[in-house]
Parts: C-alpha cells; structure tokens; sequence
C-alpha cells in the first residue's frame, strides 16, 4: 500500500473509532472523505504550532458534523490535539465538541455544523485575502496568497445561505477559492433524489464559478490532486470540485443514510478494518510511516513560513509605513488614539437620525482603519454604510471598482452577508467589518448571528429602520421582537443608541471589541442630541441621563424613546413628581458593569418604568413596569404611527403616574437586586 | 390607442398617483410592470366579490414594495377599494398599507415586501393546489385546477429562502406555477451589476424550470399572453417568464433607481400622462373604456364560478363523502370531535421524549384529518414527523409517492419550508400544514416565521431537539435565544409541552388554530407523565401543576425542567418547605386567560422561581427569580451537560432556598400584579 493511501486509511479508522469511543457522531461523511482530506492537506500550508500565520492556507468543513475527519486529520499533522482529545470526542470540556467549535479547538477556523454557514464563511476568508493581499502586496513582495478550501456536502447546497454567497462569490471572482462538493447523494432523509434533483453543476457554472469533477473520490488521489492544481490555475473564478463519494465508503452499510449520524456497529469495524489492512483488534492506530509523512509537509511548510517572514522583513524595510501597518493589525492592535476621530455631540447641535450619525462616524473611521471594512445588503442609500469616496470592492475587470475597495456590494442577501461577515472577521488580520440592512431584516441572518456570537467574531451590523419609527413602510419592515431576539443572544451587543454620543460610543465598543459581535440599531426619523449625554457614559451601556434625588419614579429607555422620556420626565415635573432618565443603549455592556455601578443607575427607593417602541419582553430585569408593544406596527407617517400607538410624552407620562400611584408606601427594591 | 393598452396606461397612471398623493412608495416597479399585470388578470379566474373561492387563481406580488400597483389593480377590478384608499395610500388605519398584508387588503392573498417571501409562499400556493386537485379530483369533476401567478424582482431572487423553494419547486414538477421575473437591471444600490450578475436563466433551468422570454415587457401585449399560454402548456414543470422591463417606464428618469423607491416629481408626472395620453391636470381617471373591459371579464369569470357550483354540487351527489369532507373544509370546519383521538397519559405510563410523543399525535391525527399535511427539513428520522404508512407528496414520475401525499419532502431548506408552509396555509380549504427541523434551526427561517405571525397562518413548527437536552451536537445546536425570541413575536405560540398531555394540548391549540402559528419545541431526551397534568389544564397555557397552601416558593418550569421542578420541590419539601410547581407550556395561551385565572396559578404571596434551560430572558414576565442559561451550552451526554450546568434537582432547590430567605418579610406581590 502506498503511503498515500495508507495515510487515507489511517484517517478513516481513526475518525470511524472516534465516533465509536464517543458511541455518538457522524462515520459515514469522513470515510469518504478522507481521500480528498488528505490530499488537499498535502497540498496547504500551514503551520500547526502556529495557527494564526496570515499566510496559511484555510480548511473550511461546512458539513461540521463530518468533525471527525477533521480532528483527525489536526491530531495526524500535530496540532495542539492528543490521541486522548480523540478519544474524548464529544464529551463535556473536550477539545472534540460534536461539531467544530473556532474557540476551542486549535486549527479550526470557524465554527461549522449549521448547515450551510461554512461555505460562505470560506467565501469570506477568500473575500478578506483578495482585500487583504490587494492593499498590501508590492512587487517582489507577496504578503498574502493563500487559498481557501472548503468541503460541503448536500445539505450545505440546499441551503439558500449558501446560494447567496456562492453567487456573490460567483460575481467577486474569487478565484482563490476552492471548494469540494461531496457528492454522496446520502442525506438523513435517504436519496437526495426524494428532495434535491437540481443540476447542481449548471447552477454553480450560472453563477461563474470554474467546475471540475472527480469520478472516483472514494480512491482516485491523483485525480483529486489534479483537480486542485486545475483549479489554482483558474484565477478569476471559484472553483467547484464535484468529487463523487460513497458515504460511509467500506462499511458493509456505505451508501445508505445508515451510516450518516450513528457509530458503525462493532462487527462493521472489524471488517472495515480488516479491508484497509489494519488489525481488526486495535485501535486509534497510526502507522510509523503516516505520521512522518505528515511530518516531513510540516517541515516543508515551516521553510515557506520562514521564506515569508523574510519577506515581510524586507517589506518592513522597504515600505515602514505599510509594513508597521500590517504588523500592527496582526498584532490585533488599533491605531493608538483612533477613538478621538468619534465625533461628539452637545445638546446645541442639531437633531439627526442616528442611521446618519452612524454614516458620520463611518466616514471618521475609514480615513485612519484600513481594517475597517463593510458594506451593506443593496441599502446603501438607506443604511447610510458607504464612507465618502470609498471605492467598492469588485474584480478590477468589472470597471466598478477594485480588490483593495474597502466597500462591498452585498446584494440582497442579508444571511449569506452575515456568514460572510463572519468569515472576514475569521481571516484575522485585525479586520473589523460591517454590513447594513434594516434592523427587522437582521433576523434573515439569524444564524449567522448567533455563530458570530458563539464563535466570538467582533463583526458589526448597521441595522437602520429600528422601529415603528420608518413609518410608512409598514409592519412587515418594523421590528418588534428582533432587539429581544439579540438580546436574549449570550454575547451579543445590542445597542440602540439615543443620540450622537451614543453613537460614537456604539461604535467605540464595535470597532475595539474582538470577540464580541455588534448590532447597532439606528433610527430613520431624526432625534436631538440629548443634555446629560457623553460617549463616556454611554461606554457603560447604561446611565443616568438625568438625575432627580429621592425620584417618584425612573423612566428607562433606549434609542429614540430616551427623548420620549426626557419631555414626559417634563411634563411629570410640572406636575410636582421628581424623575430621573436612564438610557440604556445596550445590555450587555451594562450587565458587564460593577454591581455598585448597575445600582447607582438603577437605585433600590424607586419604581422604574422602562419605555420601548418594541416587544417588552426582557425589559423586567430593569423594570418594574413596562410599556412596550405586544403587537405589530402599522404603516403611516412615524409621528402618526406613535402618537396612535400612546409613544407620546403624555402617553409616558400617564403610565410613569399610575406607576407612582402603584407603589406610593411599598417598599421598592431595585430590579437589579436578585435571591441569587 | 387599443383598450389593452388604454388599461395599461390607467394601471400606470394610477399608481403614480397613489404614490404621488402618499408622498411615498415606489412607483418604478409599477410603471414597468403595468402590462404584465394587466394580461395577467385578464388571464386570471377570480371573484373580486368572494375572494375565498377556491378554484380562483392565485396572484402574488413578491415585490411587495410594489403594491401601489396591486391596489391599482384590485381597485379597477371592482375589489373592495374605492379611490379613496387608494388616496390614502401608506396612511394610518389606510386598506392600502405600505406593504400588501392579506389580513387587511381584500383581495391580497400573501403579505409581501420582505424579499423572496412572496414567490416561496407562491410555490406553496401551487403545492397546496396539487395536493387538493390529487385529493378530490375525479373523473369529469374537476373541483381544483387553479394557477399560481407570481411576480418577483431581482431583490426576490437574489435572496436565498426563494433558491429554496425554487430548487424544491423544480424538484416537484409545479407546473401550476407561473412566475415573472421583472428583469429591470436595477435594485436599490443602483445596477444589478453591482451584485447580481449570474445567469438567472440557466440557474432556473438548473432546477428544473421552464423558462421563457419576453423581450420587450413594457409593451409587448401579445408576447406577454402568449407566453402564459406557453407557460400553461408545460404541466410538469414551473415556468418563470423572464420579462425585460424598464423601471420607471416613461418617466425622465426610468431605467434608473431614482424611481424605484420615492414618487415621481410633479413636472415628470405631468410629462408621464401627457405622453401616455392622459390629461396632465388629472389625478386617479379610470377611463369608461377600461372600467367597462375588466367589468366583461369579472362577469365572465363569475359564470367561470357558476360552472364549478353546479360541478361541486354534482359532486357532492356523486361522491357523499368526500363531498361533504370538501364542504367541511371549505366551511373551516375541523370534524365533529377530531380532538377525542389526541392522547391522554397518566403518571403510571412511560417517560417517553416529547418529540416521540409527537408523532404519536401526527399517527393519531393523520388518519382523521385530510388537512393536516406536513414534512421535514430532511430530519424525519430525528423530528419524527412522518405518519406510519403515509405518502411522500411527489410527482407520480418519480415512483416515490404523487400528489395526493401528506408527507413533504422539504430538503435541508428551514426557511424555504417555513415561507411554503405560509402559502399552503393561505391557499385555505383548511390546511393545518407542519414542518419540522431542530428547534435551533427555526431560527434560519425567522423571516418566514415572523410573517406568519403577522399574517395569521396557522401553520406548525415540530421544533425538536429543544435545548442542551440534545446533548452531543453541542453549542451549535443547542438553542439558547430561540423560544425568547419567537415569545417575543406578537401572535405566535410557542408551546413548550413537559409531557404527553401537554404534548396533545399543544396540537390541540395548533391544529384548531385558525390565525396563529405555533411553535412546539420538543425533546429529544425521555421525560415522565406527570402528577398533576391533563390534556385540559395544559390547554390553559399555565397552571398548578403541584399546590402547597400558602406556599413559601413557587417553581415554574416548562418542558424538561418541570421534572426538574418537581424532583426540587420533594427535597425543599424534605427540609420543611411549601412549595408549588406550576408549568407554563405556553405563555401566548396563559396570557390569553382571565386575570382571575392567572393570578390563581401565580398568586400574591410567594415568591416565584423560573427553571428554563435557556435565556431566562422574558421569564420576569412571571417569576421574581430566574434561573435560566446567559451563556451557550456545551457538547456532551445531555446528562452530564445539565448536571454541569447546575440544572438538577438540587441545583433548583439551592436556588428556590436562597430566594425564600431573600423574601422573607417582604411583601410578595404576584409578578402579574401591573401598575397599568
């Protein structure tokens, strides 16, 4: 048996006794795919002890239930993995989750398993090389050429996510990535033929991309190999590989969707192993000659990684500026004293709708972070995303633009935008990007959200038309249950910022966080800048806005309602009440704050009303009353919309007064104080 | 000028001032459109006079925005408009809002504007068709043989919930669907060469479709006809009639996204008409001629209408049963005690998973009621939503079922499946149609959720693998934010059972559903029939499931946790405590009940815990302390994960004392208990 193919077998029964110690997991997918495994990890570079190179080349399994194959093939090439990780596959605190998880497990790239999502995740790992290599290469000076790998099974193909991105891809160009499609016509509900009979070659040649095929992916290596070195030389196009598979290849089940999410039987295991000629009694076995096979293309990679060093060396010499530039985003740093370019406010300035605010800081970052990249799901105009003079990222051939534009035209594809999102912040490199929609569209890109959210990518969502406030549009385009949504979202931050300081502030917290996503609801409908506020004050999430001592009540509220609150706070005081005006622009930040903090905002003495034109749902931890919308909106003019809806400082007010009256000899503790 | 394309300028005309007198909306899809819609509905059987009949066919507008044209067209067929709504375009309280919802416009079928909805709702329109056609047809009784017309824009399609369905439509061989795909080269963000620049032809032949062209759509008439003629010729396949049009056709700025989203300026609207013939000075004219015209083919419909009363009626002779079973549906009628054959349990039957239980309803309820159809996202194994010896709904070509089969085949396509639920249930005749995926994959389809919310479906989610009780998959999969997020929607239910009677109530709310979508969210993992529970109790949305008499704690849990609950209690019970369980299956049904009600399953007087293994986000709503997941879970044995995660009986009760000393002297309020 060939080393190859000895390595190929290695892998399969390695992942086949993975899935069998953990007696739960997917077999079928990694047998057949570890031939194309193998040979496309023969043919990346990278460097397992030091995963976060700029220059590697990237893996993306978008069919993360195949994480076996994955794990394997980390431990097989030396990743920080033992044969110990293996074996505590899928069991609480390991290193091998039941799908792949960037955060834990070294030499993922991004967290897969949600179908669909690692394809456009690779789309954006190739879109940030294209930006990446075009602002930084010089003549003589390669910083960036890496490639981008992907294997996508059925079900990633049929999901719609990955059709946005695969034709945004399509038009982009990106002929630096290369994905495999495992074509094993096996998915849970049996044959692909009861649900998936699309041309799915045609559909990949409509949207541009350069097609090849490999007939016998279950063995022919040089085939695969092939298809790989065809496919760097098309450089204007992604590349699809069709490579035909048996799932579950060798079993005495292959080929049936038996074999896709349950561990073979021990019997089957025995056999399996026989016929790829290992001992049907061991386990977790590697041969000598596979790992220092492996070895000897790690050793091979680490020259490249030393060759590229030189050169950055060189192009730091050469170009100082540039080449501190890049060093300074690989070191995850942002430009000392970048935050004085936030604009901020006095009440004297007039009012402005924070969507245009948030253009403003847009056009302040842009000029000082290159890293600062974005774009918007075809609502330039609207969301107010594209910075003055920016230039749009597109292949130079189209005349629209070109690879080092810091401007992305989505298209209307808020999901696939989303995935994408997430892969550009994955790429590394400091990038700190954005994408505009409406706020209630958000929802679209649900699960790209929440894998930004768990895989820690500081990615930013401009979501203008925050409320009932876009007015005419009407209920299908007014968000109601979509801050709570987000909110509920552990580690996501959901600013809906009330004026410009706000604003800055907002974007203060996006642009330096690193692990955290952003969605930064912005209003349509111009709002004043408020007395009391400061970019300062907002940083903590919430704060008194307007402080009254011993208040009758406290209004809270968020984003354009704070003015609401401020002008019932008003006619309340006429009225003899004392008020205090909290705004809280976004929980997260806020429940990050010290306790004593949170209750100074938020004091034991006093009822708290919270004010928000959306679902109340989640408002009681800061509330002890709320006034929200348990309905759908309505079109009409945004002042109309309110007024009828009671969002109107009268509206607040009589509520703040019933509130008062309800309490008036209670004893009120604050809603912050909790049994546990 | 012909009266066809008298009709047309009307349309055109018309539409600009609905959106001119609104001072917003879009008038360019209109004008471009105008022809295409004028042969569509004179192409089209229907009754403007009784919109519900069932063989009409069936128009939907995906290019919401462009309703001011749909209103234009309902107007002058004689719906239920008046030029007045029309005058009040976009305005509060208005039949014309700023998007068609069908819960408000007579004769609007689908809520449109979010993109891709509408041609995914279409393609259910068409399914839900073939399926009642298969069901009831006979021999020389032709009861369902309607057409589903759809007109999309570019936006629709660039979305990937319309790929989806698309590719599942080809798959199905619908070819009652008729779509247009309006190709004006323009979206918001200025030339669809921006974005969108893949062959749309070639990806619809990859799935399937027949495709045809109509070159000049602005004022090729005849073209247009034929082309539907074409279209209809072609039964096993959809068609998409790709029609070129110029948005904004006639204005100074057509064929620019100047007019796509803001009205004409008041010199250009005078220019329009004139060159359109029409009198500049005149606002809303509807020509006699064209008045006249649609009035002829709304009476030759209604003898179209006449015929299919006497063949129903004929029917109903012929074939008693099934007659009088069509007639029942059509009255929205469920059969005289349906609800008898849902399943009762008591404390000594088996644990058993809420999932399993689940399709012990589907079996129970499958036989009994020809309406209620569903499928899966290629999870049938896992969601079991299949009834035993029940038929895939396929085209009979394909030798794996035909049209007259209940059990849809959806692929791995959440909100394909979620906007095509929306359309079977709008095609009426008393569809209760279900889909089911893993509760945490609901979200990838929460645009389509949101709009049954706002559209009143009743459709169902079978939301299995409901939280970390899954176990293995891990974080990917475990869902933490879902089920705030979906309680947090206006009109949705989302019921979360804790055993088999609860399981049945939650179905029973489904199925006798006729305005509401449920989401029932379902365990993979066994849980026990509890003390306490009944079919009846739970269909209260909450109650007592377990009462103390003055109670020092009460513990309110749903699903898996209630068990958790209860086992609490026993050890708090150990120590002296009083304690009450109240179960809280679903909090849109529990708000629906008496106060009186409400406040006797969560009475002053005691404080309240919630036990839910997810966001506690919204539980404050009905509890003082939460106890709940802010943070994802983890990959391992679902028991292992809760016991980490400090979900256990002591875990519960450790909590349940800390809020017991917490209250102890103060006075308890019920959370119920509002100041407004």
């Amino acid at each position: 048996m060939s080393t190859d193919q000895l390595a190929v077998n290695t892998i399969r029964l390695l992942a086949v006794d993975t899935v069998s110690k953990a007696n739960s997991g997917h077999p079928g997918a990694p047998l057949g795919l570890a031939p194309a495994a193998h040979v496309v990890f023969q043919n990346m570079k990278f460097n397992p002890k030091d995963t976060k190179w700029i220059n590697r080349d990237r893996f993306v399994l978008s069919n993360g239930h195949a994480c076996a194959l994955l794990y394997t093939m980390l431990f097989l090439y030396g990743y920080d993995y033992t044969v110990e990780d293996l074996k505590s596959f899928r069991q609480l605190h390991s290193k091998t989750p039941g799908h792949p998880e960037s955060t834990d497990c070294p030499g993922v790239e991004v967290t897969t398993g949600p179908l669909g999502q690692g394809i456009c995740n690779a789309v954006g790992l190739a879109l940030a090389q294209k930006q990446f290599a075009a602002t930084y290469n010089k003549p003589n000076y390669t910083l960036s050429d890496n490639f981008t790998y992907c294997f996508l099974g059925d079900g990633c193909l049929m999901e719609g996510v990955s059709s946005e991105a695969s034709s945004l891809a399509g038009h982009l160009q990106l002929g630096n990535l290369i994905a495999f499609w495992d074509d094993n016509q096996i998915s849970i509900d049996g044959s692909t033929e009861v649900a998936f009979t699309e041309d799915v070659i045609a559909r990949y040649k409509a949207y541009a991309w350069h097609i090849l095929e490999v007939e016998d992916g279950n063995s022919d290596l040089a085939g695969i190999a092939k298809a790989i070195e065809e496919a760097k030389k098309v450089t204007d196009k992604p590349t699809l590989i069709r490579i035909k598979t048996t799932i579950g290849y060798g079993s005495l089940a292959q080929g049936t969707h038996g074999v896709h999410g349950a561990p073979l039987k021990p019997d089957d295991v025995k056999q399996l192993k026989s016929k790829f000629g290992f001992d049907p009694e061991e386990f977790f076995a590697v041969p000598k000659e596979v790992t220092e096979s492996y070895q000897k293309h790690v050793e091979s990679n680490l020259k490249v990684q030393k060759e590229w060093e030189a050169t950055f060396a060189a192009y730091k010499k050469e170009y100082p500026e540039l080449g501190a530039e890049v060093q300074r985003r690989l070191d995850g740093k942002l430009p000392e004293g970048w935050e004085k370019a936030l604009p901020s406010f006095t009440p004297a300035d007039k009012s402005v709708a924070t969507r245009k605010l948030s253009e403003g800081v847009i056009n302040a970052l842009s000029d000082i972070l290159p890293e600062f990249i974005g774009g918007s799901a075809d609502l330039t105009p609207s969301n107010l995303t594209k910075a003055t003079g920016s230039v749009d990222f597109q292949p130079p051939s189209t005349g629209l633009g070109d690879y080092s534009g810091k401007y992305i035209r989505y298209g209307v594809r808020e999901h696939g935008m989303g995935a994408i999102m997430n892969g550009i912040a994955a790429f590394g490199a400091n990038y700190k990007n954005y994408g505009g929609t409406f706020l209630n569209f958000v929802s679209y890109a649900a699960g790209a959200v929440r894998l930004s959210a768990l895989s820690g990518h500081p990615i930013t969502w401009v979501a203008t038309h925050d409320s009932i406030g876009l007015g005419e549009d009407g209920p299908t385009h007014q968000p109601i249950e979509t801050l709570a949504h987000f909110r509920a979202l552990p580690n996501c931050s959901v600013w809906r910022p009330a004026d410009g300081n706000e604003v800055s502030a907002a974007y203060k917290s996006a642009v330096s966080s690193t692990s955290t996503p952003h969605i930064l609801a912005l209003s349509r409908q111009n709002l004043p800048q408020l007395e009391g506020s400061s970019i300062e004050k907002a940083s903590k999430g919430g704060y008194v806005l307007k402080e009254a001592s011993k208040p009758d009540v406290i209004l809270v509220a968020s984003g354009s309602e704070v003015e609401i609150a401020v002008n019932a706070a008003k006619l309340l005081e006429a009225e003899g009440k004392k008020v205090s005006v909290v705004s809280i622009p976004d929980f997260l930040t806020f429940d990050k704050q010290s306790d004593e903090y949170r209750l100074s905002v938020l004091p034991d003495g006093a009822p708290v009303v919270s004010i928000e034109v959306m679902s109340p749902f989640g408002w009681s931890k800061y509330s002890h009353e709320q006034f929200g919308l348990s309905r759908f909106g309505a079109s009409g003019k945004a002042e109309d919309v309110y007024k009828y809806l009671e969002f109107t400082p009268e509206g607040v007010a009589e509520r703040a007064s019933k509130t008062i009256t309800f309490y008036k000899g209670k004893e009120v503790l604050s809603p912050l104080t909790r049994a546990f």
